[in-house]
C-alpha cells in the first residue's frame, strides 16, 4: 500500500513434511500480501514436495508466477554426537515481478 | 517430457529408488565416457535423490562439474482406467565444459 517496505521484497516458505496444499496456500499468501518473490525452500525428502509447492502454485492458482531461480546445495547437520551428515537443499525462487 | 534423442553431447541418468550412488556412478560414467553434459531426471519422490546425486557427483567426484540449468515441470500420467494424475519432474545439468 502506501507504507514502503524496503526490506520486504521476497517472503520464504519452507517446505516440511505436511501436505503439499499447506505450502501451496503459504505461497498464494505470500504474494497476496504484497511479495513480488517468495522463496520455497526444502531439505531432504521434502525437497519433491517443494517442486510440487512451486508447480500446484504456477499451474492453478497463479498462472502469472514464474521461476526466476532455482538453486540446489548441500548442508551440513551436526547432531549431539558431533556426528555430521549432509543432506540436500532446494531453492526455488517465484516471481510474479 | 519424452525421451529426448541423445546427441553425442548430452547423456541422460534417470533416477529411481535405487541407491543414490549407482546413479552417481551412471553420470561419472557418462561423463568418462566422453558426454560434455549430463542430464538427470527424475519424477516424485525421486527428486530429493536427484538432487543428491547431482550433489554427490559435485562434491564428491567432479569438482569441475557444474549446474547449466535446473528445470521443473508436471507430467500428467494416465492409468489404465483412464485417470489421470499429475506428477512434479525434474532435470539437473550438469557441464563439464
Amino acid at each position: 500500500m502506501a507504507e514502503e517496505k524496503t526490506t520486504q521484497e521476497e517472503g520464504t516458505v519452507f517446505v516440511g513434511n505436511k501436505p503439499p496444499m499447506s505450502y501451496v496456500l503459504a505461497v498464494v499468501t505470500q504474494f497476496n500480501s504484497g511479495f513480488k518473490e517468495v522463496s520455497i525452500k526444502a531439505r531432504g525428502r521434502a525437497i519433491s514436495r517443494a517442486v510440487d509447492t512451486a508447480e500446484i502454485v504456477r499451474n492453478k492458482f497463479m498462472p502469472n508466477a514464474k521461476i526466476k531461480d532455482i538453486k540446489i546445495g548441500t548442508e551440513t547437520l551436526t547432531n549431539e554426537e558431533g556426528r555430521t551428515t549432509n543432506v540436500s537443499s532446494i531453492e526455488i525462487i517465484l516471481t510474479t515481478a
